[in-house]
């Protein structure tokens, strides 16, 4: 199959935003912005073998491609636009990109983000590149740093269900034994399909400090927002919302706490808000420490000041985490 | 080397555009578009092997891959803003990454376009994916519809000396015997160096009928103008814009003009001219036919009205064209 034949068959959809001033057939997309608005980017390379099992469904990883990346454009407060995908393939496999592209279109219509343009060349692995644009109102996104000592931290869903299904997923076994077959499944999805927190992103534009999506890890990139911000934070272990699945995890299992503070992949959201601010139920947070001047900057200390130590994220060049 | 590490020493520098409000170190980066422009987007993924031999110098990778994405926005008449790199490595190789580095940073300065943000992750074969991002008068971008019959075509610099370099890099000894060592490094330089065609896109823009870049070779994008605009066209063959060295390899090897007219990357623009519109010789264009509604759409004849046959460009999933 030509290159021109894969992209008509498997990649060309009418845009729904009205934005996408063109996509695909030209030399380039062209977006326009609503008068007042900046341009939110964020990018992601995903490479089957490390960042998925090879045998990980299509539509689950034509899912998460793009959750990955509208995550970053949640932590921002961003309104997704569209994006861009480039494909290296070992070979024209017509019922994985079916199923690939099926997967793909359901999760940008979902999100109303719009494939507006890419590329596709032949590679040894299968290789997606995916760069998302998204909206947001000029001089009000989400940055990491600008978070105030006393803003209440706070993340959204549960936290730490990624690592541990990445656990299931890599090295049977290693899980309680008596973990149940739906407790699997549920972590194994939540590993696979992560939800870009886009409303409640959207909704604290200008309301939060600070804020960025948990890709590295709880402490990891608590560390970021407090090295941007200039802080030390308290948290209070006992109050991270963790899912049924995790807590039974958990109470077989206590050293798996490690994996909850420190495995990647959950895609929440981590927000500093100042003290005063409602919250809205309907935003699911969970408060689970809060910013202060007290220490050296970077560090995360418990209820009773005990320094939180744990693995430090993930980390794609060092030696073994492939 | 982290990854952090890796991004801060190699790829850390202030942006020099104003329009890039936040580059790196974020969740994501902000570009704000002066009023009534839009934002033209292309993305190329190119790949050490296929795209470029594995011994290509590093800094000519770097020029080239985001030479080809500029390209884009030049063929659409944009001024360019910024880029993002996610880039797969097998290794780190510390040398070969100070010296990719040095040629980016060089040809990001040399055209105006800001690294804006990137990911790196461990691949079996070194991978580049560029998303790069510019701006254009509202409504305004060079398409490759719109050329009217009548409009004259032309060309930026000269064709195919890319085809020629690419037979010498790949196959020597195709090459006739006495082409002089100046020409052969000729050669392989514009196949190395590719210079996108900025200024003449920005001048042209609403004022070319239509226009496109020459990535496939000029036969096929010729054809890709004829489909979206419904024409045909006559081109006068002798016109074609030679430099002294294809001009010399013609010379010797006449059967290489099928490298001439269906060999790609080139990177000149090709335009649909308005009959009256005065031509600045700086924009270095040569007039090679004109475009007409007398024959079927996508016909392409000479000036006898010989159908004109060729290599019709460059397939990334045929069988044998690694």
């Amino acid at each position: 199959m030509r290159e021109f034949d894969l992209i008509h068959r498997y990649f060309d959809w009418a845009p729904a935003n009205p934005e996408v001033v063109l996509a695909g057939g030209d030399d380039a997309a062209i977006l326009a912005l609503p008068e007042g608005r900046q341009m939110v980017i964020a990018t992601d390379m995903l490479i089957a073998g490390r960042h998925f099992p090879e045998s990980t469904a299509p539509d689950a990883i034509a899912h998460k491609s793009l959750a990955v990346n509208l995550s970053d454009l949640a932590a921002m407060g961003a309104v997704p636009l569209g994006f861009t995908l480039s494909m290296g393939l070992p070979e024209i496999d017509e019922s994985w990109l079916e199923r690939f592209s099926t997967g793909l279109r359901a999760a940008a219509a979902r999100w109303g983000c719009d494939l507006v343009g890419g590329d596709t060349v032949r590679a040894k692995q299968v290789t997606l590149s995916i760069t998302v644009f998204g909206s947001v109102a000029a001089g009000r996104a989400i940055r990491r740093g600008g978070a105030r000592s006393g803003d209440r931290l706070a993340v959204t869903g549960a936290i730490g269900d990624a690592a541990l299904g990445l656990r299931l997923a890599l090295e049977m076994g290693v899980a309680p034994s008596d973990l149940s077959h739906a407790d699997r499944d549920y972590l194994l999805d939540r590993l696979d399909r992560p939800e870009p927190r886009l409303s409640v992103g959207q909704a604290l534009c200008s309301v939060a400090s600070a804020g960025l999506d948990i890709s590295d890890g709880l402490l990891q990139d608590l560390g970021h927002m407090l090295s941007a911000s200039r802080l030390s934070a308290e948290i209070d272990l006992d109050a991270i919302p963790l899912s049924s699945a995790a807590r039974r995890w958990l109470d077989a299992q206590p050293a798996a706490i490690d994996q909850v503070l420190g495995g990647g992949d959950d895609y929440e959201l981590l927000l500093a808000l100042p003290p005063e601010l409602p919250l809205d139920p309907a935003w699911g947070l969970t408060v689970i420490g809060r910013l202060d001047d007290t220490g050296p900057v970077g560090a995360i200390r418990d209820r009773i000041g005990r320094p939180v130590a744990g693995q430090r994220g993930y980390n794609h060049f060092s030696e073994g985490s492939e």
